[in-house]
């Protein structure tokens, strides 16, 4: 049973508040950080968080606003101070190597390690350990990816009463079979179909970026764990919304029923609303499974 | 009497702490906004000390260290967000506008005001109303401005005996007095020099930016009412000091006591200190009248 841990570094949208900063989200699991987008202000929230800079890091970027990127190079820089020589993994959008190489500025200081960045484009996806991220594309006012997290399946459960009454001892010959292997035990062949359950699917986390609401979401999103959508603004607010690129709660509320996901974040939360109450509300007249993101809020993805 | 206030955005260096931003300090007066430095945060820092985005700005860097600019662009883009329409003037060492036009990439986003560069070197000053902002060359491991802030002297005070004795009305006779100007009054010529006192000097702040103790600040800081100085580290590390180019706080206070300011304010902590009472400790067995600047700290500088 592997921990899979969403940590919101940032929560807020276009400017900072006095409870918010701005957008970064962290998903830890095994020993590796995915972190999604990277406002500025995410290193000061990292050290808050205590995630520490050392493990393997993999830095996913939406887009290029600065709200979403200008927390990039500082990050390097403290990463550096911090001791680190591993290398690590950046991906954005086209261009996102060019705009990198313009941050990094080299009278701003040195960064001892590599950084490799990868652009990508509405389809790709990269593996990183047992998991797959990919993207699609949002639909905002420049070109913004949205990312799925997907946990590889892990093989089903053994049907124990089944091997039990059969007298298969508990050890190598059971993980023979899960690992898919047919066994032969008292002259009976056994074969996995048999012994063992199907295979459980892994856990799923979507982030959608900056985006109005966007069938593209509803795909990438079917049945997963956890959505976290854009929800700048309030249902009042919902032109306002469609003209900056962004959705309401009710909207993302919508979106996540559509694509019947288990738990909807609200993000991106406008620095207007200092009680995001409104937000909640009308979300949970759609979709009752609706939280809002808060920073330093701490969620453990459980295994449906 | 112009209210004059120092407050600190950011005190750490280096990298953030739980406690301490990157480097920024704030100097209101008359409506104006004097900013040196703008390490990253400054400006959820400035939403949280509520000064406001619509003044008239001025943003001093002392140089282009990672810590102390990547403030900037965010800065500007929240200016933006808040609705500033008015210009905002950045000065600092030579390459100061070709690092400002690599880090603003177009992507970003959209700036609506006007930002004028302005390029300085040892020696070059400005007139912000009735303030000159000047500057030398600190030591450090690049170039680095140390900044003053000279406010203007006021006309002295009159001598009310005096006039009172001749019977001068006050009001506009006392007036021209105080701008400089005879008077005739009951047929006797009054002459500023015996009705006025000699002009008070005004206020003057300094900062170091990054620095190993150095002549030139005591210059610029002789009988300064407050020397905001580079402490990053506590006397057991002055060969980690002088490596990197900073100062301890015994040197900073060394650097107080020959300048014989009224205030020493240490700076630029170093995330080791959690507690920088080593840091005080020491400066204040130099030079008594020694503070550790904090995150949001708000000092008003009195007239002496």
């Amino acid at each position: 049973m592997t921990e899979m841990r969403i940590v919101f570094l940032g929560t807020g949208g276009g400017m900072p508040s006095r409870n918010r900063g701005l957008p970064s989200i962290a998903v830890k699991t095994s020993g590796t950080v995915i972190l999604m987008d990277c406002g500025e202000g995410t290193q000061r929230q990292f050290i808050s968080s205590g995630i520490g800079f050392k493990k393997e890091f993999h830095i996913f970027i939406t887009h290029h606003h600065g709200d979403h990127v200008l927390g990039l190079p500082g990050l390097l820089f403290t990463m550096a101070m911090s001791g680190r020589v591993d290398p690590v993994w950046i991906y954005g959008p086209g261009g996102t190597g060019e705009l990198l190489e313009r941050l990094m500025h080299p009278r701003m200081g040195r960064i001892p390690f590599k950084y490799f960045v990868r652009e990508m484009k509405t389809g790709d996806s990269v593996r990183i350990k047992n998991l797959t991220v990919g993207c699609t594309s949002s639909d905002h006012t420049q070109e913004v990816l949205a990312y799925y997290i997907q946990e590889d399946s892990r093989p089903g459960k053994m049907r124990e009463d089944f091997l039990d009454s059969l007298g298969v001892p508990r050890g190598p010959l059971w993980g023979r079979l899960q690992r898919g292997k047919p066994i032969i035990y008292g002259g009976r062949t056994i074969t996995p179909e048999e012994a063992v359950g199907p295979p459980r699917r892994g856990r799923r986390i979507v982030y959608t970026g900056d985006t109005r609401p966007c069938e593209n979401i509803v795909e990438i999103a079917r049945e997963a764990d956890v959505l976290i959508h854009d929800a700048t603004f309030d249902n009042s607010m919902r032109d306002e919304a469609n003209i900056e690129g962004h959705s309401t709660a009710m909207q993302a509320a919508e979106i996540a029923s559509k694509a019947n996901v288990s738990l909807l974040c609200l993000f991106h939360i406008s620095p207007r609303y200092n009680n995001p109450e409104t937000l909640l509300l009308e979300a949970r007249t759609i979709f009752p499974n609706s939280i809002v993101a808060e920073d330093l809020m701490d969620i453990r993805v459980p295994y449906r």
